[in-house]
Parts: C-alpha cells; structure tokens; sequence
C-alpha cells in the first residue's frame, strides 16, 4: 500500500516499484524503463510516472544501492571451453582458492580461439584483474610465443601477471608463473604399469603433433617403451582429439582394418578410454579379457568404467595456480615455475597379456 | 639490435624491452616493474633503465597498446559450478551464442552462496553487462524471491536485464527473461517408459524437497504413476544430491537394508544413475536383467553407461537465454519466458519386467 513521505513520519516503509507502477496506471517494466531513461514513452505517461515516483518518495535507486559495488578484487581464468572435465575441474580449483582469498573468480573462454583469447586477456586487463590464468593445450609455435609475450608484459605493466597452467614455460624474458603437470611422467607410468604385464603391441590414441600435453604424453609412452627395450612402431599411435567420440573412431577405424596387432591400449585421456571401450565393446572385444586399456585424468568417465588411470589433482592445479599468482604478487621477483606431479591408479580395466 | 631512432631514420624496427634491459644491464623483469612504477628500485638503477628508454625510443606501451581494449560488450552468466556437466553445456550454449553475436561471455560461479552470487551480480552490473543469467536449482523461498526482485530491478534499472534459465519464473513484478526446461514432462516420459515396461515399484533417487528442478522431476514421476493407477509409495523416494556418490550412497543404503521391493529405478539424473549402477554392480545385480535404470540429462555419463535418459538440450538452453535476451534488449515489452522440451532417449539399461 502506497503511502505519503509526510504521511508516515520517521522510518516510513519504502515504496515499492509496484507501488508507483499502480499509481501511475501503468505496468511496473513501463516504470522500470522510464526510469532507466531508455524508453521512448508518450510525454504524459511519463508525467504520470514522475508525478507517482515524486508522491511516493520513490528511490529507484534503493534497489541499485542495495547492489551498488566496490571495485572487488578478481583473478580471471581463461579456458578453451568448460565442457571438458579437465577444464572444469582446473577451474573450480581456481574458483575455490579464489574465494577462500575474498577475490571474485571470472571464467572466460575462448573455444580455441586466438583472437577470442586476446579479447578476453584485453578487457581483463582492463578490469585491472591481479593474475590472468590461461590453461589449455596449445600449439606452442612462434606466434603463440609472441601472443604470450605480449600478454605477459601487457600485465606485468600494470601490476598484473600472466599464469600459464598446464603450458611449458616460455624462456626467461616472458615474465610468466608457470604450473605445469607431468604429462611426461604419467605416460611413462601409465606405459610401464602395460609393460610390466607382458603387452608390448600398445595402441597409443590421441596423438596430436604440436599440442603440447598429447606431445608430452606421447613423448611419455615412447620413453617407456626405449626403457623397456621394447621397439617403437609409430603404426600404434592414432591421431586424434581428447573427447569420447573420437576414442570411438579411432578405435573403430582400427578395428576395421582387421589388425588385431595389439594386445592394449593406451589412451591418452580418459574420454577417448571411454569412447575406444564401447568400439571395442561393439566389435565383442572385452575389457580386459580381451583388451586391456589406460587411460588418462582420473575424472568422472573412469569410475563409470572403473579404468586403470593416471591420477592429476586438476582442482590442486588450479588452486596452485592462484597461490603463486598471489604470492608474486606480494613478494616480487622472479615468476614461480612448479611441476604436479601424477600417479597411477590401478583399477580393473589391465589384465597381464597371456603368452600363447 | 638496437638502433636509435636517428639512425634508421623512417619506418624502424621497434625496440623490446630486451633490448632496454640489456642495454641498462639489467633484467627484463626489473625494467618491466621499474616502467610499472611499483618497484622500489635504487636511484642508480632507475636512471640507467630510464636513460636507456630514452636512447631505444622504447615505447613501454607498444605491449600496453596491443592489448588496449574498447569497452566489449558483454554477457555473463552466473552459475553453482561449472564441473556438472549440466551446467558447463549450459554455459558452452551461452558462451557460443554470446560469440556468435560478437560479445565476450563471462562466466561466475557461486558455490551455491547467495552471498557470492550477489557480489558476482553486482560485479557484472558494474560492468554494465547486457545480461546476467543465473543458473541453477534452486530453493525458491521468500528471501529468494526478494534476492531475484532486486536483482531484476537493478539490472533493469541501467537498461540490463535479469535472464533465469531452469527456474521458474517469479510474478509479473519481477522483470525477468525466462527459460524454463520441462522437468515435469520429462520425468513424466521417463517414469511412463517404466510403467509400460510392467514395473510398478519404482525407486525414485534424487529427491531435495525445496529444490526447483528435484521438485519438478518427483512431481513428474509421481504423475505418471498416478495416470497409470499405480499407488505411490513415498518410500521409494530416496533423498540426495545430483552426484554420482550421492547415486552410490543411495542405492548402496537401499540395498543395505535388504529390501529388494523395487524392479527399477527412476535416477533424477544421469550422474546419480552411474552411482546406482555402480552399487547395484557390485552387489551382484545386473542392469537391465535385474533392474531397469532411467536417468535424466543425457550428458556423457549416459554413453558410457548406455542409459536410457531424458534428453535435454543443455546447449540450446544456453543460447536460448541469450538470443531471448538479445530481441528484449533490441525490442522491449514483456520480457519473455519459454518453455524448452525434452524428449526420451531409449538406450539399453531398460527392459520388461518379467511377472512371474
């Protein structure tokens, strides 16, 4: 119910946008967007609304006050896109160190996409954000070395910083904190754990020359393979893109060439594990009767599938991440570089080659 | 190489902040911070790094200027997290369509706090986003009806808009775009496919009294049943969260208590169906020979399990909230408020109920 200012004294209940709307006749989104000024409204249905916001006392900024801000601290995180559970789970880590900080956390993606990406590094640059945490696999070539250069100093001159998670580093005069994980390490291990089980024929899916994780993972199984003595046949490794279904055809295109050749698989997450179990599944193969297959994460799809993976704490990773980016912040001097480390987690998806 | 701007009269190359550091005979680093003005750097040092600015004409803003954005519009979305793969299409749906129409796409998640949520809000109003939509199940009380009214009137208030996507809408005094997805019907077909399938005593896991989607879904199961005359037994809705250990826990204290009186489960999404399938697994019972699983979502997890499910167009949901969005802010008037249908997807985790 609509009362006067003068009508109710101190501490007067405060008219409500309805209130002015049934005042004036009109609809409450008609007072909204004459208020906002960005309505073209007859010159007397805005009188009317003038004439009830001045009766009522209105202040249709009590609602924006109510949101009116302080410039809040944030830290920004840039992804190829959150649909990846990898990605996902980075950024949650982020997201939950963030806050623990009091800072807001703002997600950007960019779908792979350079100039979505420096769009994105631009207007959080101008939210004068305190880190910029860029993760994704890349092709870590000139021009993304120039990219990230310029990105790097851009920041560095305005107190900002430039946080490469899951990247290489890019040499001393790119002043970058850098979190890498150990995609060389866990391919290794994921390698040997099929190695030591007898399977020399090991199907690596998910090669992809110049990205720089599949190239470190890649890189992983081969050492495995040398340190096992055991020959390298590049036949074994397919090209493809981490997702579930291009396990699937990777897998099934090999299966339909008729070269049972191999005895596992290495896959080189475990969205692509997924995708080549249900080809294999499709063709009557079981796992592991038949096949026994690795994968790579640890995250959702290896517990439907109870797969025998390589663990990365990615929540950690992107919590990591904010840390230094902060601590650098505070202290100065030379950008952090740390490496997480994997580990295998062994469940039923490995079965030793028998030898016939 | 550095050359004086003299020297190589019209058209130079630019000189880098290498060159400034080498030249001063000092780190990039120092040179970077020294420009940025937040380092406390000795008198000496700061003169040998200006005078060396000065002789390389280095533009310190060459970097700066590449990245000098323009004011981008934006939208944003607000969301619980970004790992549940619900949410993260969602997001993808927004972050393409926002793309498509030439805007950056800010994602904020809140961790379900109201009091994150609200700072996430203003921080886009702030930004003067176009739009801001909040995603979410949510517990839709008194407080949350007056958290949404002055978010709407705020954001209404610069010429932005609230946008609500899978929730219901809040009143014609609260202006705000909505885009609901049909929880009610979806689990309707869901729990009618069991019923024609002969099972009548079906587990229902996932209810959240309070929770607009949960709530949505246990009154589309009910009603199906109540359509097929079949009694509704309260007991065999089993409260829990959308998690695949929530699934796990529920089927795994059902099963505990020996009372096998169900031959199928309607899981409230596909996630919570995984865990169920993963307890029923390992209690020896086979899915669909002992018992039939529907779940909810149609995401990833439903491939790997094969899972007859609910399909919902996450994606679409996404770029419905910011094309809907768009037309209001071009147009005006009654913001608008869709409905977006699902459908069922038969997979092979269904089968008759065998009446012995």
């Amino acid at each position: 119910m609509a009362r006067r200012a003068s009508e109710s004294g101190g501490g007067q209940r405060r008219s409500t946008i309805r209130e002015v709307a049934a005042r004036a006749g009109v609809s409450v989104a008609t007072v909204s967007r004459i208020l906002s000024g960005d309505y073209p409204a007859a010159p007397a249905t805005r009188k009317r609304v003038m004439r009830a916001v001045e009766e009522l006392d209105y202040v249709a900024n009590a609602h924006a006050r109510a949101l009116a801000g302080t410039s809040a601290k944030s830290i920004a995180i840039v992804l190829n896109s959150v649909v990846s559970p990898h990605y996902a789970h980075v950024a949650q880590g982020v997201e939950a160190q963030t806050a623990a900080e009091g800072r807001l956390c703002l997600i950007g993606t960019t779908g792979g996409d350079p100039e979505r990406e420096l769009a994105m590094v631009r207007f959080m640059r101008e939210q004068h954000t305190e880190a910029v945490i860029l993760v994704g696999n890349v092709v870590a070539d000139e021009r993304y070395h120039e990219r990230m250069s310029r990105y790097a100093h851009a920041l560095a001159a305005i107190g900002s910083r430039l946080v490469l998670c899951g990247r290489p580093p890019l040499g001393p005069d790119v002043p970058a904190v850098v979190v890498e994980y150990d995609n060389v390490g866990g391919a290794h291990s994921a390698t040997s754990h099929l190695l030591s089980a007898g399977h020399e024929r090991i199907l690596c899916l998910g090669s992809r020359p110049g990205y720089t994780t599949a190239e470190g993972r890649v890189a992983g199984y081969r050492r495995a393979l040398a340190a096992h003595r055991v020959p390298h046949d590049p036949a074994l490794e397919v090209e493809g893109m981490m997702l579930w279904h291009e396990g699937y055809r990777m897998m099934k295109e090999r299966l339909a060439t008729g070269r049972r050749d191999f005895t596992a698989v290495f896959a080189l997450n475990d969205l692509i594990a997924g995708g080549a179990v249900r080809a294999l599944t499709e063709n009557g193969l079981k796992v592991p009767d038949d096949v026994s297959v690795v994968g790579f994460d640890d995250l959702q799809p290896s517990l439907d599938l109870d797969l025998t993976t390589v663990h990365m704490s990615h929540e950690e990773i992107g919590r990591t991440a904010v840390r230094l980016a902060l601590e650098h912040e505070a202290r100065g001097g030379t950008p952090p570089h740390v490496m997480i480390g994997t580990h295998l987690v062994i469940r039923s998806s490995v079965r030793p080659r028998e030898v016939s």
